[in-house]
C-alpha cells in the first residue's frame, strides 16, 4: 500500500508520520510506501524508508505530480494556519483552498478508475458563534475566519468529489491539539497548551483568561488516531455526510489546571502565572467550546477520556516520561 | 445608484429586472444607470435604457471589466442549473464556482474603498436528506448535488469576503419557484409548476408523483422581491450569518391541484393526468421540503400566504389577467 501525507512537516503531520512508520500497516494492509509532502522536507521517519518531497500544492503542476505515482491512501493535512490565513488573505485561499483542490483535481484527472482514499484535516473553525451549550453534528456551518471558510470550502468539495465517485473522502474536523510540544507560539490559543508545557519544563507560563474558559482538547496522539481511523472507515459507514466532528475532552482551564496539579505535583501548578488580556480573552470568546461529536463516537474514532491522561500523553510522547519537578 | 444583473437572461434575472425598471429606484436611491450581464443579450426593459453586455464570468478578465464600472449594488444570478452543473462536472465548478470568485476577487481588487453591495442567488439545494421534519435556520449544509455544493461555496465566500470588509453581501436560499413561465422543461422539478401552467393554457400536464409530495413554493414575483429586499439590509441588521433561507409556500401536490381549482375551476384542473415515475420520485425525495425560515421573516422578507396566491401572481404577471376556461 502506497500512503501520502501532505503537509507532513507539521506538527500533526509528524506525529501521524511516527504512527504510520510504527505500525508499517494501515487496515491491514502493509505500507510499502510512503511518501511525505511538505513545502519544507518532512523528516525522516525513524524505522522505515519515506520518499521525501518538497512542493507547494498551490504550484500549478505540483499535485499532478505526486499524484501520478498513485498512492491509495491520502493523507492531506498541507494548509497555512489560522492566524497566517486571516493576516495574508491571497496566501490563505492559494494554499487552503487553491491546494486542496488542485489535490482533488489531480485526482479527478486520471480518470481511470483511480480512487484513492482522502483523508481531510478541517478543523472547528467551520463553526462561529453563537453557538448552543453544546455543537449537534447537524449545526450549521458559519466561519468567523478566513481559515474557516476555506475548511468549509474543502469539506465541500472532498464531500462532492466523494459523491461522485471521483475519490472516497472522509473530513475530520480537529478540535483543541493539546498538548503542543516545541516552542510557545503566538497563536491566541497557545495558552491552552503552553499552561502545561512549560510548567512541565521547569518554566513559568502566562494564562491570559479566566479559569472558567472552556475548551474542547485531544492530545497530539489522538489527533493521529482520528485521521488513522478515518482511514479505516467504508463508505458504506459514512453515508453521504463524510465530515465529523472529532470527540475530545471538554474542560475549564481551572480544570486543566488541577489535572496539572494531580499529575506532576503544586509545584509544577504554581509556575503558572494569571495575566488577563482583554485581546486574547475576546477572542476565545467566539470560538467554539462543546460538541456532541455523537456520530463519530458512533464510528469509533476516540480521544482522552481526562485531561489528566492528555498530559500524561504529552509526558510519554514529548518528554520522553519525565519532567522538570 | 448604478445597478447590474448578473444572470439577467434567465427567468428570475427577467423578473427582478422588470421590478427595478418599474420602480425606477432601489432602497430609495433614483436608479440612473441599470447594466444587465448574460452570456446572451439580455432583453432591454420597457420603461428605462439599461446597458447590455455579454460576457461569461468564468472567462479571464470579463468580471474585472464589469466591476471597472463601479456597480452600486450587484444581484448575482449568473450561474447554470442543477441538472447542467450534475451533468457537466467542469463547467459547473467553471460557472458557478470560479464566476463567483472572479466576481468577488474583482470587487476585493479594486482595492480603494469601493463595496458594492452583492445579493447572491443561492438555492435550498445546499441542504441534502435526511431531514427533520421543518428545517431550521441552523441547520448543516450537505448538498447531494455538485450545484448545492456549488452554491455552499459561493455562500461560504461571500461570508467571508464580507467579514473581511471587501463587499456588503447577503444570500438568498431561493425556494421552489413556482409558477415558473414558459415551456415545460426536463428539470425533475418541471412538474410542481407544470401542473399549474399548461392546464391553464388548456394543455394536459402530466404528474409523475404521488398527491401528498410537498415543496415550498413562491412566485417568480416574490423571488424577485426577496432580491429587491435583500439589497435594502443594512450589515448591522444581517450580522455575520449573511445566508438566508427564504420563506415560502409549503402544500402538497394534492394542495396545489385543489388550490387550482378553486381559482380556475375544475374544467382546468381534470387537465392534470397522473402518470407515476419512480425515477422522478425517488429524485423528489431527497429534495427539502419545509423551512422554518424565522430569521428571514424576522428580517422582513415575505412570500404569498397560499398556494392560491401563487396562482393568482402567474394568472397577472404571465398570462396578462386570462387563461383558458
Amino acid at each position: 500500500m502506497h500512503v501520502l501525507v501532505t503537509g507532513a512537516a507539521g506538527m500533526i503531520g509528524r506525529k501521524l508520520v511516527d504512527r504510520l512508520a510504527r505500525d508499517r500497516s494501515l487496515n491491514g494492509q502493509a505500507i510499502d510506501k510512503l511518501t511525505l509532502l511538505d513545502i519544507v522536507p518532512a523528516q525522516m521517519p525513524l524505522s522505515v524508508q519515506a520518499i521525501i518531497k518538497t512542493a507547494d500544492l498551490s504550484s500549478p503542476g505540483a499535485a499532478e505530480e505526486v499524484i501520478a505515482t498513485r498512492p491509495d491512501v491520502i493523507f492531506h493535512l498541507a494548509g497555512i494556519v489560522s492566524g497566517e490565513a486571516e493576516t495574508d488573505f491571497d496566501k490563505g485561499y492559494r494554499v487552503n483552498l487553491d491546494g486542496t483542490r488542485n489535490l482533488l483535481e489531480a485526482i479527478r484527472m486520471i480518470g481511470d478508475g483511480y480512487k484513492p482514499k482522502v483523508i481531510y484535516t478541517s478543523s472547528i473553525a467551520v463553526f462561529g458563534a453563537p453557538f448552543p451549550e453544546s455543537i449537534p453534528d447537524d449545526f450549521h456551518l458559519t466561519p468567523l475566519t478566513s481559515y474557516g471558510a476555506q475548511k468549509v470550502i474543502g469539506e465541500t468539495l472532498l464531500a462532492d468529489y466523494t459523491r461522485r465517485g471521483f475519490l472516497s473522502g472522509v473530513g475530520i474536523r480537529l478540535p483543541g491539539i493539546t498538548v503542543r510540544p516545541g516552542k510557545p507560539n503566538k497563536a491566541a490559543s497557545g495558552f491552552y497548551s503552553g499552561i502545561i508545557r512549560e510548567p512541565l519544563a521547569g518554566r513559568e507560563a502566562m494564562l491570559p483568561v479566566a479559569d472558567d474558559t472552556t475548551n474542547t482538547h485531544a492530545s497530539p496522539r489522538a489527533a493521529a488516531g482520528f485521521l488513522v481511523h478515518g482511514a479505516s472507515l467504508r463508505p458504506e459507514q459514512l453515508g453521504p455526510r463524510i465530515n465529523l466532528t472529532m470527540p475530545g475532552v471538554c474542560c475549564t482551564v481551572g480544570e486543566q489546571i488541577a489535572a496539572l496539579r494531580r499529575v506532576a505535583g503544586d509545584r509544577v501548578a504554581a509556575r503558572i502565572r494569571r495575566e488577563p488580556d482583554e485581546f486574547i480573552m475576546r477572542i476565545v470568546a467566539g470560538w467554539p467550546s462543546r460538541f456532541d461529536a455523537t456520530r463519530a463516537r458512533e464510528l469509533g474514532f476516540t480521544a482522552e477520556n481526562s485531561f489528566d491522561e492528555i498530559i500524561r500523553v504529552h509526558i510519554e510522547d514529548d518528554l520522553a516520561g519525565d519532567f522538570v519537578r
